[in-house]
């Protein structure tokens, strides 16, 4: 598993803000992961946000967005509503036991990664995933109308890019919390 | 437990869409439930809307707004940002087994709150949250500018009503999966 994340980190799959920290997890003895996301802002056009069959991804970035990367992609028509997301970091993490899992769950969420939960329990494995709460999701647009005042659009980015830090520096706790407890 | 739950609706506590659900969970041998949500919109001043500490909830309704509910809130001066949140029918259940808990994850996953998962496991049993993935969060002022174009906002309400009312679908869902398992 390891080395198929280094593949995929390679070729450019796996976002540079996090591998370090998939790096801490797969040195435990007991857990590796299996996916992940370092954070991003994405811009999509769909119903609703959760509504995947029916959206398309019409801008990613795992970094803050400027102004004119936003205003670019307004200007092209909507099919239902654009919405601008923004998520925290997420990691989904293989366990051997359930104890080893209430462990990395209780790592995760010393590092305010609160949303955290034991997903399924199999054969296979215990599969956890270590979320936080922070989720934006901004209505930019319904159909061609911007829903937006254009002359605060600029504020408007700036808390998107800052909810987006918030989840860089949850990733960063995260990131200590695991070297503190792999030193133990 | 299951005289507290009928208190707390007595008093108010608990919304009338979602009673039936819970009494469906008591109903089994090995579940009971320790809080709930049918689904909610509410109005926030705060930075982020996951930010509790330095938030204050404005406007609270399980039911769907209307403009001249959020004209009002609009009115009022704000100290960091008002948000409109959506969220989704949420469920926290207890199991005194784990074999139960995943019964419950597989019927509620089956009835499309497939966010769902295991918070902790103890002495005191599985507690379980069920939950959507449904959650707005629109953005509607900073400090003291409306964000949203305010000849769109009657649209924007629509598309949060719209997120509400979904939430509750998912609920009816999931009230059918566990008569349908209650009975077999």
């Amino acid at each position: 598993m390891w080395d198929r994340l280094r593949r995929d980190f390679d070729v450019g799959y796996i976002d540079e803000d996090i591998v370090d920290v998939l790096e801490l997890i797969f040195r435990r003895e007991h857990s590796f992961t299996i996916s992940s996301c370092s954070g991003r802002i994405t811009i999509l056009d769909g119903p609703m946000p959760w509504d995947r069959k029916e959206s398309t991804i019409v801008f990613k970035k795992h970094s803050p967005v400027s102004l004119d990367e936003v205003v670019n992609v307004l200007k092209q028509p909507v099919l239902y509503c654009l919405w601008l997301i923004v998520s925290g970091p997420i990691i989904h993490v293989v366990s051997d036991s359930l104890g080893e899992a209430l462990e990395i769950l209780r790592i995760a969420r010393e590092a305010g990664m609160k949303h955290s939960g034991i997903l399924s329990i199999s054969d296979r494995g215990v599969i956890s995933e270590l979320r936080t709460g922070i989720r934006l999701s901004i209505l930019l647009k319904i159909r061609n109308d911007v829903v937006i005042d254009l002359s605060r659009l600029k504020s408007v980015i700036d808390v998107a890019n800052n909810a987006l830090l918030e989840g860089k520096e949850r990733l960063r706790r995260l990131r200590e919390a695991l070297i503190r407890t792999g030193r133990q």
